[in-house]
Order: structure tokens, then sequence, then C-alpha cells
């Protein structure tokens, strides 16, 4: 039997239209990649979005086109964000991080009619245009006064767009499930994959994050989004602000310690969101300048992502910040939030080394993610947090596919995404990664985590970084190799370093053996190239044990 | 273009998953029928109501078939939320406080095909039982050693139903607008009418609760449901609950302050929820017992609905159990979450008194409740805290029409409700009534609020009660008329009370004449029969001012 409920899509468009009749007030703070600062509120985003998106109307976009950005944190990129997808066209953040012949494969395989640029990336855009095939217009995120002088034949200025039209705008009443968005994500093989976001997740989604046990964001927020929104719609922050009315702070294309200090002074915030390079930044800024955060700012929680917490960083916040550090995970492929780490009634009490044992874990799923641990052959893992398996998630905005069907069929019989992770969970729901799946190391049946191993190395004084691979082992199928790059003039010897994981990881996950190299391989945004490594050592024949 | 996320549909029954997997320690703590207290976990609430599910089955149960309760709240209660809608049935939640005969049209007009009720009403189902016409069996909510000794040809026994299935089930995977849940709603003319919920309407209603600024419920939460699970499904706190893992505290009959306040010392409450009688009845025993209830409680926030929270119970409540009121707002056909009072930044700071000011008011609405006030031809007025106007309601979780098409089309052109309600809006959002419209006076062109009028009039030290109703005026169309309860042993003249009111309302909603009575009319639940008064005061006719 149907229920007798309203029939009510779920749609960005809705998101703005309450922030504009029920926080209308609430402050967009951006750093502009003009110079100054930029105050305006829900209801101008409201005003202009429904400006560009008529103005888009006029450049004949349509529903389910593409229009991409290239842009830092700011008000006019949140104006893209409501007034493209309210509009029923597909907004398409690029990575402006990206390699260049990246950015054009991107932009050509998601066939972008538009593209909207930051002037800062003014230059990079003009090399890129002669590439780009199904652009049709770019549009330089400014007014009249700062355009750059670009050699493009179709170059558009955005303030002139949006001032050229009125408001009076009725967002079109879209199927919930119309594509909103659209965010590539770069594995380390093979070629970027697109991720083909709706208006009913996206919506689901901002639900989750303005849960209490989600991200709690709230109306009595002045949130700082350091997290880009080229970075998986910066974690969801410029829908969920909307529906609970948070201020927003935009840190433009200012990442550097100085500059994120100052916003979080000058704009009180209270939240902050960002992944663990931007606050080593920070505290770099903290030291130097010899600032006291705790006087100056009024930090109440900083979450953290994009990849693990380390523990002496949520220490530094709670002691130096009087702030908690909020552990959150996900993906691209999942909207981004899959878990975010907060604590129980039951670890009131707890000493502050036992806290940070909790918060070292990447948290507990909101509802709408559904979260299991399988073997290779696909069979459940208890929830003891003792069996690491395979991560497998499910939910209403989780990917089914990636875009124009890369990658084939993702899920598995049951509807469950492959994460890639390998992760233990507690009986009270709290996940932790172990490794990546591919970088686990497969011994005699056993799994060893690489990443605990390279966590417990890098403890030792002379060891500036180390990575774990497995190597081929006639008997045990697979063996931990530990590969270290010293620090400058400090030594230590292989035996020395084994002796030292000795008591600190279980006596079969020590390496049978240390190479010790001059350089280690990493990705474009610094991450270890495992794959490369394993090449390196594919011939490499442990010393036995 | 049709996006690329996971199709999973929002289900009830994936609350209690969730629940068994990411809470499953959290515990119910319930005051049974039986007398005892009663202590379980979501995981026993997992395992139980997939018992009941096919123990339903096995009584021929099927899809859309309607499941009445007549029950406090309990945990047996809410086996019966999960069991019943999860298994694709409708639980239908009867009040047992109505009228019998209101009791038999409802559970007629639903179909009910079983009747759940609590031992307690024994007496009561073997009284309505010959009268309901489409209930195959009776089952009472207890152990074979506690089952009543009834005159019933098809009585069974909740415990040997559950008892006697196993809890391996799969819950179906229905259609998310499926009805899950039927609500009647008694107005005070005609029927009662029902409100037939569905999965996707009580999940995002959930959601709603779990934000930060809407109820704000966590896993950190002890929640105390005063108000009852028959009442809109004790606003949604059974399935919020299960979505983030709050300890759901269940004080089945006992609503004496002396137990209610018990189970807050005993249970660590947190949170509670009711309506303003309840809470009365708890300061009379804090006063008469001489409590101490900062001492005695962990009490934080108590959600006050159902009726306005009148101002002095917010402040005692601030004051004595160093605990929030929030007020909020809805109905039945609501879900019922309309509204929600929270304070916003620029509230910081302010005395007492203000911030009791913006505490009258029922508040801002939660994301997927869209609000408009109107004129009689259905004009948008401004949003101005002043203009006051129809209040019309759209969004996902409100009602678009009754069970069996009772009331017609009730959805104007725009897809709005009218909720009944008379209120202003302000420019931040917060919402308050003014009145009902039918109570609203009409006078040359302007609405006169009888609330305000009537809240006006019992600040006098002889008024016990006051009512303010419209009477028919030659020149003004209406004009208000006070009618007056007077204390015992009080007196007060016409023309004392009107300079009374003189300078606390606007100069022209001064009535122009008072009525004193011996008693006023009021209906089975408390409220004042206004249309009563109406009657007897029809051929009234005013003193000229």
């Amino acid at each position: 039997m149907k229920a007798l409920m309203q029939d009510r899509p779920l749609l960005i468009s809705s998101l703005i239209e309450h922030a504009r009749h029920c926080h209308p007030g609430a402050e967009i703070v951006s750093r502009t990649a003009e110079g100054p600062m930029h105050r305006c509120t829900y209801s101008d985003v409201h005003r202009r979005s429904k400006q560009l998106a008529k103005a888009l109307q006029v450049l004949g976009v349509r529903n389910g086109d593409r229009v991409a950005t290239l842009a830092w944190n700011g008000y006019r990129h949140l104006e893209l964000y409501y007034g493209v997808s309210g509009m029923g066209a597909v907004l398409h953040t690029i990575n402006p991080r990206l390699y260049p012949e990246q950015i054009v494969y991107i932009a050509n395989h998601a066939e972008d009619a538009y593209l909207f640029f930051d002037i800062g990336f003014a230059a990079l855009v003009e090399r890129l245009a002669p590439a780009l095939t199904s652009v049709r217009g770019f549009v330089a995120m400014t007014d009249r006064a700062h355009m750059p002088a670009l050699a493009l034949p179709s170059l558009l200025c955005y303030e002139d767009l949006v001032g050229a039209q009125d408001s009076h705008y009725e967002w079109p009443l879209l199927d919930e499930n119309t594509a909103s968005s659209l965010c590539y994500t770069s594995g380390t093989t093979g070629n970027p994959k697109g991720v083909l976001y709706s208006h009913r997740s996206t919506v689901l989604h901002s639900y989750a994050a303005c849960a209490a046990d989600g991200l709690a964001v709230s109306a009595a927020e002045s949130a700082l989004l350091v997290v880009p929104m080229f970075h998986v719609n910066a974690w969801g922050m410029p829908y969920a602000g909307a529906m609970c009315g948070a201020k927003l702070v935009m840190p433009g294309p200012a990442l550097d310690g100085k500059s994120i200090y100052e916003l979080m002074r000058t704009e009180g915030v209270t939240l902050a969101l960002g992944v663990p390079t931007v606050w080593l930044t920070l505290f770099n800024h903290v030291d130097t300048a010899g600032l006291d955060p705790k006087k100056d700012l009024k930090l109440d929680r900083v979450v953290i992502g994009g990849s693990a917490a380390p523990r002496a960083m949520c220490a530094r916040f709670e002691s130096e910040f009087g702030a908690r550090a909020v552990h959150a995970w996900g993906m691209t492929e999942m909207s981004p939030l899959g878990t975010v780490c907060n604590f129980l009634p039951k670890h009131a009490g707890m000493t502050t080394d036992e806290r940070l044992d909790v918060l070292a874990r990447q948290g507990r799923p909101v509802f709408g993610v559904e979260m299991r641990i399988t073997d290779d052959e696909g069979r459940d893992l208890p929830r003891d947090g003792k069996a690491a398996g395979h991560l497998m998630v499910r939910g209403p905005w989780i990917t089914a596919g990636y875009f124009k069907g890369e990658g084939g069929q993702i899920l598995d019989a049951d509807g469950y995404f492959d994460t890639g992770d390998v992760a233990t969970i507690d009986a009270d729901g709290y996940m932790q990664i172990t490794d990546r799946a591919k970088d686990v190391i497969k011994s005699g049946g056993e799994w060893i985590s690489s990443i605990e191993i390279e966590n417990a190395a890098v403890g030792h004084p002379a060891v500036a970084e180390a990575a774990v691979i497995g190597v081929a082992h006639p008997k045990w199928q697979e063996r931990p190799l530990l590969i270290v790059l010293k620090k400058p003039g400090k030594q230590a010897s292989r035996d020395e370093l084994l002796a030292f994981l000795d008591g600190k990881i279980a006596k079969w996950c020590i390496p049978d053996d240390v190479a010790f190299v001059d350089e280690l391989p990493h990705t474009a945004t610094g991450k270890l190239q495992k794959l490369k490594l394993r090449e390196m050592f594919k011939d490499y024949r442990t010393r036995s044990t």
C-alpha cells in the first residue's frame, strides 16, 4: 500500500531556498582570488545563483550538460554549486593540482560545455584551451576590472554574465535522481574515473553531515572549509551549510598556515575541515610565530580526513587549541562521508591516551552507509575489532558505477562497493583502516598491515620515511620488506631497526629484511607509490630469518 | 541525465539494522505494564522484531495490512514499530485515552487486522471487541504468566508468538513510499482522520530529529520519551533513537511526577520530551517532595511540544534543572516535526528575559519543511515577525491527504497543507503561532489574536481562566469578547479588567466587553472548546465602546 505523504523531491535548489528563508543573513566570507576579503550572505548566494542559472540558460546550457570549474573555495564557486545543479545541469569540479594532461583528459571525458575558472588559473586555462574539445566558452570568475588578458576566442566575464540577469527564476522541479555534480577520482592505475552524484544523494548526505553524531554542523557554527571545493564537494559542506545555516569561511587560494590562522582568528571559526597536511602547515606557523591558539581562537572541532589523522595531531589540537579532533573517513565514491569518530558515553572519564586511542579509529558509520568486512572469498568477518577484511560499503550516496561505464560493473552481488581498504570493525561500530587491500602483505594465510609497520618504523630517530611492501617468499607466500629513507646524517643498521620494531608489532609481522634507499617515489598528491616500489623490488630476495 | 548513485530505498528496517551493527549495546529501559523495570538493547529489539515479523507472517498478516496497538511506551511497543513496518504491514497506533466509540470508529475505519494491547487495557479491549469488525485476533503484550483472563475467542500471547519463531528473517526490500504507519488525528469537528506515513517520510524525519539544529539526538543521549508512542510515533523518537543510538527510557503507564523524576534520576536522562501538562506534574512533585533537580539529575534539554510552552516553564527548567527548554512545533499531519526553537550565535550574551522571548517562539523550520504565511486570498505575507497569516506547510513528511480520501483534496495549488494555525515568521525564520485560524478575530480588515488577549488577561490576579472569541459587530465585522472564569472568592469588574489590558496589548485589540461565566467548556484532552463558546454567545451584543 502506498503511503499518503507529499511527493516532494530532494533537490539541491531546496537547500538554497531553505537558506534564503531560514538563515538569510548567515554569512559567507571569502578570501578572493583578486586579493581582498569578500562578505555576503545566503540570501545573496540565493539571488545570484538564480541570476547565474538564467545566464547559463542564455548560454545554451541544458539539462544534464556538464559545467566545469577550476577554482578555489569562494562565494562565486558556491553560486556555481547552486546555480548549475539547481537549473538541472551538472557541476563538474576539476582539481587544478592535477597534471595538465589529466585535466584535459577529464574535461574531454566529461564533455564539459563551459569552464569557469579563478583568475589565478588564467595561464593554465590558456595553455589547456586548445586541447579542450567540448568546451564552448571559458568564464573568468571575476569582474570586468580584473579580467585576465587571454588569447581565447570565447572568454566571458562572470560578473557580466550574472549582472545581465535578474533573479526572477523558478528552479525546475527535477527528479531527485537527476545528476547534479561530477567529480573524478584519480586512482593509482588507469585513467581518472568520474563519480556522478544526484540531488537525492547530495541532500541525504547533507542530513548526515548535520547530524549531531555526524559532523554536527549547525547555525551556531563558523565553519572554515580548508578542504577544497574541487575535492569531493568540500566534503559536502557547501550543501550542509545551507541546510543548517552555518557561516562558511572560504580561504580562497591562501592555504598557508598564516592565512589559515588569521581567518580562524578574525572569523571566530568554531569548526575547521581539512587534510592532515594543512594542519601541519598550521602547526608550523604557530611554532614559528610563537602563537597561543587557545587565547586567539574559538576553535571547537577540527575534522580531519583524506588520510589518517596522526595521533600527535589529535593530541596537539586538544592540548594547544582546546579543540577536538574529529577523525572522519570517506571516498570520492562516497560523497564522501562514511564514518565519523565521535565519543560514546562509555568514553567519559578516559585518560588522554585512551581518548587518543579512540580517535585513532576512522569512526562509526553515519546512517545511510552500510559497512561490512569480508575475506577474499566475500564471506563476512566478525565485528570484533580484530579481524581485518575488505571494507565493503552500500548506501544511497555511494556510487553504483563510474561515468560512462568506466571500470564496468563495480558492485558485488549484494550491491556493495569495494573501497579497496582493509579494515577492522569493533562491537560499537568503530571502523579502523589497517591498510589498502593492494598493500596488505599476505603471509601464510594471515594479513599483515603495511601501515602498522610503517607507523612503528618512523618512530625510530634515524628514519625519515618508511615503506613496507610484500616480497615473494617460497614458504610464506609473501613476507614484509621494510624500505627506509634515512634522515640526513643519521645512521641505523638493518638489525638495529628490526630490533627497534620488536615489541611494537606482533612478532610474525616484523619484516624479514630492511632496504635502504636514497628517495621514495611519490604521486603528485604526495602519496607513496607502492606500485613503483613493488616493481623496483620485484626480484628482491630477503635474507631468511 | 540520471545520476550513478546506488538505488537504496529509505526503509524503517534499515534503522534497526543500523542500530544492530553500530550501537548494538545501547539500552532500551522500560517500565513495564506488569510492574518491574525491563532492560534490553537495540540488538535485542532487532532480534525480537524479526521474530515478531515471522510471527505476523504466520498469523497471515500481509503487505499493507493494518496492525493496531493500544499501548504505553515500552520495549514491546518498540518491537512492533520495527516488526510490523519492517515486514511491510502498517503499524496503527491508537490513543487509548480516546472515547471508546472513537476507538471503535478508528479501528473499523482502518480495518485493523490485529490489535496488540498492554494488559492495562485488557478490560477496555474486552468491552470494545464485539464492535471491532475487522480484527481477527487480539494479542496481549505480555508473557504467559501475566495473561489477562478475557472472554475473547481469539486472544493471543505476545511472548508465545515471538518465542515460537527464530530470528532468521530478511526484511523485504520495499519501495520507500510504502505505507509504514497510521495515526489518526481527532479534529474538533467531524470524525478522526488517518495520516498514513511512509518509510521514506519516517527516515527523512529521523534525519531532521538527529540534526544538530533539530532535536540533536545522539549516541551520547539518554532520552526519556514521556510523549506517548500512540501520539505521532512519540514525535519520531523510536526511529531517531535507532538512527543515532540514543539510549531510550520508556515510562510505561506511569506518567506521574514522582515516577518521571525517578526515571530521570536513575537512568541519567539527558533529554526528555513531552507536553506542557506532564512537566507541570513534574514541577508539582519537585515542590511537594522538596527536591533539588540540579543535584539529582543530568537533564540537559527538555523538548516541549503539543501546545505552547509557557514562559514560566522554560524559565524554571533553566533555573532549577539547569536544562534548556526546547520549544518544538508540529502536527500529526507533519510526522510531526515542523520547527525547533534553538538559539543562534546572535543570541549569545542575552539576558534571561531576552532568551525567554526567543524561546516563546515555536522555532525555525528543520530542513524538509517549507513554510509560508498567507492572507485569506492565499497571497504571501512578509516574513517580518509582525504580519500574521495562515501557516502553510509543504515537504516530504507532510501528508498529501487523509486515509481513504477523508477530507478530500487538502493541498492548495502549490502543494501546501493548511495547518489551521495563524502565525508570524521573522527574518531569521523563527515562527510564532498567534492563534488558530478559526479563533482569530477579524476586525475591520485586521486580525486580532485571541491567544494574545487570553495570555494577557490571565495575568490579572482574579482571573482563573480566560477565553476570547469574536462576536458580530455592525461596523467592524467582528470584535473580541473576553469571557472570564474568576478564581474562587476573587472579584474583578468589566472596566477593571479592560483597564488591566491597556498597555499590555494594542489599543484596537482590547475587547469591547467582558462576560463572566461559572465554567468554561473543554474537550476530553483539556482544550478550550471555542466552538461551543461561539454558540453560547452567538446572539451576544457588545456594549459599544
